[in-house]
């Protein structure tokens, strides 16, 4: 990035731009690293990471490099998509991964996008390529499938509209193809990905569901392609979807 | 909070106020109570509460309540202190609940209290006060005992000049007491917190070491306290301790 003619973004805005200059690939930045990714000069970039280190946003390495604090994590932490979701299912994802020992997944949808709330990965299970925190293409994942069958129609459009990625030969990347896959997912009651985003996994998701009956998140289980039967697994992660569905709103019998 | 005759704060400062104004106790509130506790005019609030709904730090629920977003979840989950410790303990936590079943915490410490980074609570087993992401005095809890017993001099000064919460009849909260306690968390290798935070509780916690050496996290065990025994619970959260510090610091044989 250049000189900035002329910077017409609120202070907050230049604020935000500093948290999100931090990504999974560079957690940690020097100052001057910090401030050509925020576009902001370097004496800004200075006083401000002191005020955001002050109060805990950001934390000093020893090598006197920056990275998200704690505090940031702690406030971050009562996103009710975030960890208030993952508190209520992570009793039911224990339940998958005891008796599954398998990966089990959490995720929300954000945009395009999935976000992967919580993941238990099973130690000798099939490897996957998630990591909590980070994001994910929507028509691919078993998860994924589902919060995109559940989208609203306008969200569904735009998502077939865009370049779909081929992760495999067996990512399904036709639009109207891909409309057939997101129907059978509503009348099934869950979705199936095999080997769809990498070869040698198959997942199986099922909708979890707010206080408003609408679908908020989705949670699956990550197992061996060679091993699985998705008519058996499915039973099981809907009951756990449910379970979490049910939680989420205290009172309603579903 | 009256009017603020003259704020000297920077935009920064009262950015970093409207999203701490958001607690465990208060994790949504309306644009009033937002601009109140930020202590911000009603305009100022309503446009810089604005520009973090469009970037994703805050939310805006149907009853027109902000709320913490997934956005800053997703940026705070960068926090080296936060999810990259939790994921890296995680299989260790796992293994440790799969052969207990039992109440697994997580703790770092941040000034004089200590934060639960990770908790995977037993379903069936002794009901404990803890939040991930919430916080807790130091001098009670076994992973408290531990961040305390190892934290540098002047901060065990400091928080034995404190006053000493008293959970319960077994709360040590005499300073010469409490100092022994800590020499024998050393010496031993681990901390017993029989009873001192709730009566039916007991715990036993170990120290994750950083690639520095420096104790950086505990674990714990929490257990029904009539059922435990403090001496069969010590080697399995110390092992697990060091299974953590190892896979902190790749190559190291510790």
């Amino acid at each position: 990035m250049g000189t900035v003619a002329r910077d017409t973004r609120s202070v907050t805005a230049k604020v935000l731009a500093m948290l999100e200059a931090f990504t999974p690939a560079t957690p940690q930045l020097t100052l001057s690293e910090l401030a050509r990714r925020a576009g902001i000069s370097l004496p800004t970039a200075h006083r401000r990471a002191a005020e955001l280190v002050e109060w805990g946003a950001l934390e000093r390495g020893a090598d006197g490099r920056y990275r998200i604090g704690l505090r940031l994590w702690e406030v971050a932490s009562l996103a009710p998509r975030g960890l208030r979701l993952r508190d209520v299912a992570m009793p039911f994802l224990e339940d998958l991964y005891e008796v599954t020992h398998e990966n089990v997944q959490l995720a929300v949808r954000e945009g395009l996008e999935l976000v992967f709330v919580e993941r238990i990965a099973g130690r000798r299970a099939v490897p996957v390529l998630t990591r909590v925190g980070g994001r994910f293409a929507l028509h691919a994942t078993g998860v994924g499938l589902v919060l995109l069958a559940h989208a609203p129609a306008e969200v569904q459009e735009r998502a077939l509209a865009a370049p779909l990625q081929a992760y495999t030969a067996k990512t399904v990347t036709e639009p109207d193809r891909l409309r057939e896959v997101l129907a059978a997912v509503r009348r099934n009651g869950y979705a199936v990905s095999d080997g769809q985003v990498t070869l040698d996994a198959l997942s199986v998701a099922a909708p979890i569901r707010g206080p408003g009956d609408e679908v908020i998140a989705a949670v699956s289980l990550v197992v061996r392609a060679d091993t699985a039967a998705p008519i058996t697994l499915a039973p099981l992660v809907q009951a756990a979807a449910r379970g979490i569905s049910r939680s989420l709103a205290p009172g309603r019998d579903r």
